[in-house]
């Protein structure tokens, strides 16, 4: 599954699998977007990066972060756009597209919904230890996918074993 | 050219050809998603309707409105994502896409920034008789356009005049 954490200027994604209690990491990476272009070119750039992953990874069901910005207007309309991509991409291959609000993502992984970036960078590595990711938004993205695999229904003992540890 | 009104759950659309300083209606309409589908599956009937009509007027410009919603941060991720599409269309075409902010649209088309819905009705019919629209938003896509046309440089006089009138 595909998990996807998307930004205009960085979207990070991730492919896991998850095969009853047992989830293994495929791919993760980070499509950016030039900000020198227009903006409607960097909408293209994230629907290329993003739509490539699809086809080369073939995930057969995708999730993707439902972020709140309340910081202005501007910046959340420029969040919205690129999670308009982040939603079409997967949903124009025929995928089901999963949303989970950030708090749920980091209680599900790390066990409190307030956690740090590097808890879930660690905790990512404890659930996969073969993950590797190039930036915080590729991390996020597999614990976004982590997330999709334990609501979907898949996992629930192993990951709350290990949210209690 | 294609003038894009951008929202979630009506996104109007106008069709427009500007030669010299003559406007000619050519084509207008609402694309609409269904509120009771998935958000993702709502962005998949804007890009699809938006994608036909690409695909059947080949315009060769498009122009989207630079929408601010300020009402709460959720109303302003909802447009942010139409309007991620309304921009991605066009742009996976070839198109260039400007985008206008809603008060220079109506300062070009009625002559102030606070103008009313039915001000940019009626001036539309003025400026282009035959134009017909099937609802707020298809104006609004056709003001856009008509915005383009006259910013692109193409018609300064004859909007002026009409402006001024």
């Amino acid at each position: 599954m595909l998990g996807i954490d998307p930004g205009l200027r960085r979207t990070g994604w991730g492919v896991i699998e998850a095969v009853g209690n047992r989830l293994s990491f495929i791919a993760s990476g980070t499509v950016t977007s030039n900000n020198k272009l227009e903006l409607a070119g960097r909408l293209v750039q994230l629907h290329d990066g993003l739509a490539r992953i699809v086809q080369q990874q073939l995930p057969q069901e995708a999730a993707v972060e439902h972020t709140f910005v309340n910081k202005d207007a501007g910046a959340t309309l420029k969040l919205g756009q690129a999670r308009g991509i982040a939603l079409l991409v997967p949903a124009l291959a025929g995928l089901e597209v999963a949303e989970y609000a950030p708090n749920l993502v980091k209680k599900t992984v790390v066990g409190t919904g307030h956690a740090e970036k590097e808890q879930i960078r660690a905790m990512v590595k404890v659930l996969m230890p073969r993950a590797v990711f190039d930036s915080d938004d590729a991390a996020d993205a597999l614990a976004i996918a982590i997330c999709h695999a334990h609501h979907r229904g898949s996992m629930t003992s192993r990951l709350s074993k290990l949210g209690a540890a």
